[in-house]
């Protein structure tokens, strides 16, 4: 199922199957975990990401030619960060600038598969870790990276975690049209021009294994999204670096998933 | 306001005055920020935190003897990390071992002042920050110091994050019964030995400025929680280092807060 979640004409949080544009079939349930049909055809006004999430976990240096731009070693274990789950943002709605990031340009697009946990998951084994994933959604990680890097003291979460920096969906599809989420297309557009084509099978630690590792002693709740790493072509590593500003148009698009468009606006 | 959350003898989730040992007078309200007395007296099964956080956010490196005892400069500002809300434990409950942290001793605790903020804060002055605070509480940071270091591709959030890693509660303070958050005594006891006897005076940025910091251009959520840093006395710098084992009693108590306390058990 591809469904996405929106505000109708009358203001009310809905979730649907997109059937043409600005039109979506009703789905009712009491959360995006267990939504049936209704058959009624409903118009969109606007949309929101596909549902709240309970915890934000990221993947750093996760691509072998993301961690190589970036003369990362290759991670032996996956690097987790945290975003707080108030940076969430909507497709359509602008990634804002901080003001706190007025020391000259900084905030950098990551474009990202995000995985999303459908049950109480604990130590789970790889293997069976595809079978824990609800479904599937696009995600851009925004990266301020002197709050990242010298201002956060180490840690990412100060850099990654302000209001707007976390854009999901618009679709979320569910685990069984993803046979494969290693072989997926992901390209990143920063007006009209490509930044990053890669595919996730560039990753270093395919999602079975994030998921597991993630599960490891620890509870994954449903409604937990994983944000699993971005491949080459970021920002900061070009030659002259490209940060985000004001007036650029950024999308993420993912094979057999769909597109994740913004705007960028000032804080 | 003294509040507990508790579940009483039917199994149900309440909220509570503490009266005398096991008895409470029952609070009533859709959450914890407009609960009203009832008169009604109640008996208390067992506690449970405090309330359910909705993101954990935490500060590392916050007093100047901890600094001291780690080595570390004196952060010019605030370091931040999370925890997953799944770390969330309940007072009495047990602390466990990872099955994860069995490469060697490397469990320790880190007793804590943690916030609750009560409304939605964004771009909060440090001079205005307090009133956005809803109460205090007592926070055991636990550490899993091989992950939170060399295993977590330095970011914390691995170590810190595992489940039951954050007990919280039981007693619930709201601002108006604390008001000098700087001048509060927080003993951590192991087996009735005391391992931290330090005041919140040691901090090294006030509760008023981590909330503005954290604020800033960032939507602190009411039910955010804060754990504001630990002072001197960790395990893992003493000689010879001290970890937790199973069997252990840990105890936290903040002046005019109360004592947090959880066994230690095996993962």
């Amino acid at each position: 199922m591809r469904i996405i979640r929106f505000e109708d004409q009358a203001g009310q949080t809905q979730w649907g199957i997109p059937v043409s544009a600005g039109m979506a079939e009703l789905l009712a349930g009491p959360d995006i975990f267990e939504l049936r049909p209704t058959g009624q055809r409903i118009k969109v006004s606007h949309l929101l990401a596909p549902f709240e999430p309970r915890n934000i976990f990221c993947i750093g240096l996760n691509y072998r030619n993301h961690a190589k731009e970036t003369k990362a070693e290759i991670p032996s274990q996956p690097v987790v960060f945290m975003k707080p789950t108030s940076a969430l943002n909507h497709p359509g709605r602008p990634i804002r600038i901080p003001a706190c990031c007025n020391h000259g340009p900084e905030v950098d697009y990551e474009g990202e598969l995000a995985v999303v946990i459908g049950r109480r998951t604990r130590n789970v084994a790889p293997s069976q870790a595809l079978g824990h994933i609800f479904g599937y959604t696009a995600a851009i990680d925004v990266s301020a990276r002197r709050w990242q890097k010298s201002a956060g003291g180490g840690q990412w979460i100060r850099g990654k975690g302000f209001d707007t920096f976390c854009p999901l969906g618009p679709m979320l599809v569910t685990a069984d049209q993803i046979p494969d989420p290693q072989n997926l297309r992901l390209t990143t557009t920063l007006n009209n021009q490509v930044m990053q084509d890669s595919n996730t099978s560039d990753m270093i630690f395919p999602v079975a294994e994030l998921v597991s590792f993630l599960s490891m002693d620890t509870t994954l709740l449903p409604g937990t999204v994983i944000l699993t790493g971005t491949p080459e072509g970021v920002g900061f590593v070009r030659q002259p670096p490209v940060f985000l500003k004001p007036g650029d148009e950024l999308s993420v698009e993912i094979d057999g998933i769909g597109r994740l468009s913004c705007p960028v606006e000032a804080g």
